[in-house]
């Protein structure tokens, strides 16, 4: 057997996730391990929290790390504060709502779907609609919906939960470290975040945070495994959680002071997140929104000015991902090979009623940048017209270049 | 908020894990990424899987990674083969082989424990005697048990559990790559691994492979996720697999060449992973054996000839974990604390029973080195002297080097 070392081609990723992790977190990967419970790594596990806590805008105590992806860290937080037979309710909008209905389904959660045309989002009048005719434990929802581009408002949706006493559990996975995410001030019961979108790090660890209230459903579902159990660990009633690695309470132990042993923490994946949240640290939440909406509004005006329509309900599009309706005819996945292949571009296709009628442009992170939106709008008329497209020829770079030029003269 | 960049003191880790990674690991994860379904990354995702068919010495189609630590993959291969009331029985003589009672406990099997003094192993008769008084579904049993030190011989045992018709899942967390784990030849149905310990990246990924047994088995538990399924995909009868993020057959039809989308693959650690089986692919599996046990046997004569005793059945110790007695009177937690902040190096503790009686240390992958060796057995000599502890002066270090001597000289 004969292996070659790692070498990937260059690669400009311009999709929702994976993009571009920050040369300086993959720099931080290289550092030696360390024990996971050295106290010079327990220590960055702390920080870690802390500056997770500045992104997440909240001070739940309850703010860490699951080592696993986005996914996992969704499954983690939502079978430990939902019980079986718990009502949920889930304002799905695209495909991650199933997903978070898939999920909770299994735990044997009751589940109730509200279900609205892909491209669009809910008016909060038509979930508290919804919470007046039925008593629910939960509402979970999407926060940025990637397959459709829709970002679901929830300034107000935190207090509709609390006034119909319903825990409100939102999925940041593709919104977090890019736009405004107010845990506390949004009321949010818990928000679960990934790294490889916004927050500019390798796919595979999870960012979770949750409040007091479902700090104390994981007490009440808590068991310490016997191999390590004491006198003082006692039963707290309320059913136990369905995993034992995605299991809250196990987790909590172990981020805690007390840290007790339960896996065995990725090391390199810990110091990717960290050096990540740092990075965000320095440039600051305000300064990085405002990247992110800067470089979306040069894009949506080159695309545009190119003769493309931008797919969905424009006012609720997230700053961080744009749909781009593939023109009658074009066929999306030449389009999406000649940018790869031609350009070492990458775009995203989409899913299910979707699929084969979008093609999604990410505008994340590190890949958020001036030159990779003007790179990529040249590249897109370039294969355009190489496939049959009519597209105006110059006026795409052209226009993102003068958004760009008016928000240096202001 | 001010913080500094990842920057770990030296360590040598002489633990059961985490242990070094190969510098060539760390660097591969300096590379940038490539998106998931970019063929590059499939690729190298293919490649993956043909050299941990060579590492787990198996044809099994079904052997890839889980984006988990080691716990994560035996959760995820326990639950996928075991269902609900299903009989399994476990041989427990440690700490780890009650993490896969907890784990199954959880899924609602149907679970037996054989125990046995920390220690020792089981001789087959008695699993065999086990399986003769009742009918089970499975053997689930620990291979390196590291919180005693003890390897349990699998060389009958698949055989008997064929003829008990009990499929036999084997956790090799601890020996994969470290000593011989021979998944076909021995029958074993299932086998887990972590890449934390002989197999010498970080932490953060599982290695799983298993039979078509328990191929078919996930077959019939399988249904697709409503936002990706076609009218193809039917349900299969059995129940289905208790979650969504550790669900064996999403993951094999993600690993499989239909690519059918589910978590986002854990680029970096996907590129450790790869990186650190082409390294045991070129030092050769034969090689890395007689590395290990050469650097076993020079550990125990040094410490031997310090004059320490080896805790439990040395007969059945294993090559890559080496546990002492703390010597009467002597603080274990000041021996290790004193290693680690003077010398810069990490050995373990212990668990339950053991914990305040043993020390152990490490001997895998990376950190499995004759100048490892040698440093270590001096800091231990200085460091036992220094909390009072009565060893003989330079005779560890001697003895070890006598080892390597001969093993030359041969």
């Amino acid at each position: 057997m004969q292996y070659k070392e790692i070498n990937p081609s260059p690669r400009m990723l311009m999709t929702p996730g994976p993009v571009e992790a920050d040369p300086r977190v993959l720099r931080a990967m290289s550092a030696h391990i360390l024990g996971q419970f050295d106290p010079e790594f327990t220590a960055l596990m702390n920080e870690t929290m802390e500056m997770e806590r500045y992104v997440f805008q909240t001070k739940n105590r309850q703010t860490y790390v699951v080592d696993t992806t986005s996914r996992g860290g969704l499954e983690t937080v939502l079978t430990g504060a939902i019980c079986p037979g718990d009502k949920v309710l889930i304002p799905a909008f695209g495909r991650f709502g199933y997903l978070l209905a898939e999920i909770l389904e299994r735990c044997g959660a009751d589940i109730t779907l509200l279900e609205k045309e892909w491209g669009t989002v809910f008016d909060p009048q038509e979930i508290e609609d919804a919470l007046k005719k039925d008593s629910y434990k939960a509402v979970a929802c999407i926060h940025g919906e990637t397959s459709t581009s829709m970002m679901q408002p929830l300034e107000e949706l935190g207090e509709i939960c609390e006034r119909y006493g319903a825990l409100l559990i939102v999925d940041a996975v593709a919104t977090l470290g890019g736009v405004d995410v107010k845990v506390d001030d949004w009321k949010l019961s818990a928000c679960i975040s990934g790294t490889q979108k916004c927050i500019s790090a390798p796919s595979g660890s999870a960012l979770i945070t949750y409040n007091q209230q479902i700090e104390d459903i994981v007490k009440a579902r808590k068991r310490v495994e016997k191999g390590i159990r004491t006198s003082d660990d006692v039963d707290g009633g309320l059913v136990r959680i369905p995993s034992n690695y995605l299991d809250l309470g196990q987790l909590e132990d172990y981020w805690s002071p007390r840290r007790l042993n339960h896996h065995t923490e990725a090391t390199s994946m810990q110091y990717a997140v960290h050096e990540a949240l740092r990075c965000i640290v320095n440039e600051t939440l305000e300064a990085r929104f405002a990247r992110h909406s800067l470089n979306d509004r040069a894009l949506v005006a080159g695309l545009q000015a190119m003769g493309l329509t931008i797919f969905g309900d424009l006012k609720h599009k997230m700053p961080v991902v744009t749909a781009i309706n593939i023109p009658d005819g074009a066929d999306g996945k030449a389009i999406r090979g000649m940018m790869l292949d031609e350009f070492g571009i990458e775009i995203a296709t989409s899913f299910g009623p979707l699929d084969g009628k979008i093609l999604r442009i990410g505008n994340m992170g590190y890949s958020s940048q001036k030159r990779n939106i003007l790179i990529l709008l040249g590249a897109l008329e370039a294969v355009m017209r190489r496939n049959g497209v009519k597209v105006s020829s110059g006026e795409a770079v052209a226009a993102a270049m003068d958004v760009y030029q008016e928000a240096e003269n202001r």
